[in-house]
């Protein structure tokens, strides 16, 4: 079994909406790709296509959407765009899904029972889903330059933050990476002046890596890592990259630098951890976000649905028709219901789908029972001042901590605002997911507890918190799919891109990018695409 | 003679507010330190202090400060809110000195009489002078809090952003960090194994920084950073921190990593340099800035001065009187002026004031004469649309080029934007200086040619340029300063803190944070923090 973070799938980068194109041309076949120029899609391409589509014809032209999160909302925008009548079954009362943002007034009462009612002060709010888009995803991107919502740079690394280990006392990002950076250079620095490198280099070149090790870990003459802090050796620049013990002064006081980690402590402390620096490809400045909330874009597609969208109604049954088309029912506050169409897209979590009444292929049904349920989950605390910014110099970014609750995200807007403040105070993956799985005040209580070693000010600033835990929401009951192997994600995959006759799958769980937005988009795209180019067959 | 890059005074860190206050108390003496617990400045101070200070009395409260950049309006600023008759002598018609930024309608003639006239598009602007704040500069982000100015994050570092070298294609800063991350840990890793370090550590503690290494380098059981660029080798994890050649598509397929440079490639090209990644103190993440412009700063403080202000007058002679004050005199369109006060805080650039005749004394005028102007510059470069985004999924940050053009520098906000955008074409500084030292059409063409190698879209996309060449700006001609030694810039620091009779002394040069704003604030707060223990002295 891999956890979900070792799964091969995980983590993918994005296609432009042209690659996109191009790559469901040669996954699909040469008649999709024939069809495909006549479809209204390729005029959206940033390459400027301007072919468009004509109307699907009567009888083909009926599309039920099941779920109206990122995925289901944006099949719906595309095909609708396509001259479509679409229809979008949701169960919950607003669009998004897992993409949901925390203000005063959400609610939200859980699996299990429990009731929550935010009390954010107006203008606070956290997301509870997706947080952050990557710069190379650019379906995500695209689609909010398409409705004009506002991206801002979302801080991922920051070096004021804190890394806090147990047993220690909390340290700055910049004191852990300097350290590390130092040491190591210093060693393989040493080893090159003794020309004792493993692989063949010129006297130049050697002298060449030196300089830029020396410039790396502001290694001394000597190639010492200055012990006593001082950096200024190199080049003769004063500049300490590590920080100060004490501040320089306003004229002529330099300050005193902080004095440097032995790398045995660094390594016995377990601070000598890869990636503090995020800079995995889907983690790597610059980070984005859409500025005031990342539900923002949910519900720029639902305006734009208006009135295609059926909320509070939880789908039962899903059935083929004698002509090849569907017929879906279920439940809503004003009774039953039956919805009939010539294509159905299924965008709700596959272990959702495989429960239920279904005339899905055994294939298909298979497919659907590979993705894993996982856990994650994340508490906002408004705190009375952003004590983190007027205190810690920490504007956005995360603090880690091998705690339960893992990490620490500031807000990545609003700095310097005067009057309260939400930081996220534990955002907790699939390994912790147990120990928070517990009723709310006893996720507020860990927090506080284990907060506080990173931030003393917690017990006499904190006001109240909203939480989280994706396996308790209602309608998700996961944070995000995991697999067993590669090989069933693959079996997955090829089983369910292919469709089942009416049947279309989409979800960010159904593409290789499982955990990001974008999947949901491609695979949403991808969907509308097929249907377009059936409906178009001749 | 030091560049001014490898002086020892130019970057440091800035204080708090309590520190300064602090601070101000060491350096200047147990009278200062009671006197200062009598000063409103306190008050301000995050910790709470709550200590009103009484106004001056007649006959010490009437200050004159000579140039109202941030230094001259922040001292005004003080001053006044203790009770002072503070008058601002500006040369120019605007306020900010260096803090300036170029908007459509901005208008300038340089020193040798060229004018430029901006015809950037409404929305658009670039930064001419200062355009980032340190996170730990507490002073800015005070004054910021302060007047309600909307901080927002200035990427700096972004790892879509190119570094290009003579002779070689651009690269993505995303190939270069992890290429040398990844060949110095496998080094590193290797000699580590074979048990050839120059420290000792346990098996255990080894086996550890290996394990770390693996991590950082993405390295291969084997220890090898995978020459094919299939990184997936460790832990599994199909991560790709260089990037692909071939992206990965909507459903199942997971894309072609791109192939790893050789160590001797990255070492013969220039590629091997330190701190592409901006880790030096005053560039880590986070860094903010001024949603709108940095401009914005010294408008508040002058709308908070209104009417106390001169504007177009210009200082010709500074000159003490019998009763110890001062008695300044110079020219403005009006005609001659003369103006009397007991104080004067003198806030124009070094070798301006050292230039004009003035009752300084000996060793005052000879500390004046010791900071030397240096030179540096930026072009504003207007395209029909934001092709760094659009194209590049560049969003904020720098790319960097051993050409003359140095850096390119993305704007930081209005991602997403339709319609034109503006970029800085170039941000040299002094060892380049001489090369754009020409008019403005052969500035915008240098920066058009050379850029052109880092984005080809640049000859389809240009629409109009601003230049600024420091040393070329009226009342400023200089961009910072630079020392001969860093025994001239303690010479200079020890002379001008203690004052000289009525003369007090402002400016980021004058101080150990020199280039940054903070080092104007603190010597600002420091000069107006002497007068008032001064006119309170019995």
């Amino acid at each position: 079994m891999l956890p979900r973070c070792a799964a091969p799938h995980v983590r993918s980068t994005a296609l432009s909406r042209r690659q996109f194109l191009e790559r469901i041309g040669q996954v699909s076949g040469a008649a999709l790709v024939g069809s495909l120029l006549t479809l209204d899609l390729l005029a959206r391409d940033r390459g400027g296509f301007r072919l468009g589509g004509h109307a699907p014809s009567e009888g083909r032209n009926r599309v039920l959407i099941l779920g109206g999160g990122v995925a289901g909302l944006a099949a719906a925008y595309e095909l609708r765009k396509l001259g479509y009548h679409v229809r979008v079954i949701e169960a919950r009362t607003r669009p998004g899904g897992r993409c949901w943002t925390a203000r005063a007034g959400t609610t939200e009462t859980e699996i299990g029972g429990e009731t929550q009612v935010c009390r954010f002060t107006n203008g606070n709010s956290f997301n509870l889903g997706p947080m952050r888009i990557p710069h190379h995803h650019a379906t995500t991107l695209d689609y909010c330059r398409e409705f004009g919502l506002p991206l801002v740079p979302f801080t991922n690394f920051n070096q004021a933050a804190f890394v806090h280990r147990a047993g220690q006392p909390r340290r700055t990002m910049r004191e852990i990476t300097t350290d590390l950076r130092g040491h190591t250079s210093e060693l393989l620095a040493k080893v090159a002046r003794r020309d004792a490198l493993d692989v063949p280099l010129t006297a130049e070149d050697r002298e060449k890596l030196i300089a830029y090790l020396r410039g790396e870990g502001r290694l001394t003459e000597a190639l010492d890592y200055p012990r006593g802090g001082d950096t200024s050796g190199f080049l003769n620049y004063r500049d300490h990259p590590r920080g100060y013990a004490a501040s320089p002064g306003a004229t002529a006081d330099f300050g005193e630098p902080s004095a440097p980690l032995e790398l045995e402590t660094l390594i016995k402390a377990g601070f000598a951890q890869p990636d503090l620096a995020m800079r995995e490809l889907h983690q790597q400045d610059s980070m984005l976000t859409i500025s005031g909330g990342m539900d923002r874009l949910p519900h720029a597609f639902a305006e734009r649905l208006d009135g295609m969208i059926d909320y509070g109604a939880e789908v039962r049954e899903i059935r083929r028709t004698a002509e090849g088309g569907v017929v879906v029912s279920g439940v809503a506050e004003s009774g039953a219901w039956t919805k009939e169409a010539d294509f159905c897209i299924c965008a709700l979590p596959p272990h959702l789908l495989a429960g239920l009444a279904a005339d899905f292929s055994a294939e298909t049904l298979a497919a659907l029972r590979l993705p894993i349920p996982d856990g994650a989950g994340k508490i906002g605390l408004q705190f009375k001042r952003r004590f983190w910014e007027e205190d810690d110099e920490i504007f956005g970014g995360r603090s880690v901590t091998d705690q339960a609750i893992s990490q620490l995200y500031y807000p990545f807007e609003g700095f310097g605002k005067p009057g309260s403040g939400v930081m996220v105070g534990y955002y907790h993956f699939s390994d912790r997911h147990a120990e928070f799985d517990v009723p709310h005040a006893e996720r507020e209580a860990r927090a506080l507890a284990e907060g506080a070693l990173l931030h003393p000010q917690y017990p006499a600033e904190f006001e109240h918190s909203f939480s989280v835990e994706w396996n308790r929401i209602r309608h998700s009951g996961m944070s995000w799919a995991w697999w067993h192997s590669g090989a069933d994600f693959d079996r997955m995959l090829t089983t369910l891109r292919a469709g089942d006759g009416p049947f279309y799958f989409a979800g960010d769980w159904a593409s290789v990018l499982t955990g990001w937005q974008a999947g949901a988009f491609v695979t949403a795209q991808s969907a509308a695409a097929a249907i377009h180019a059936r409906a178009h067959a001749s």
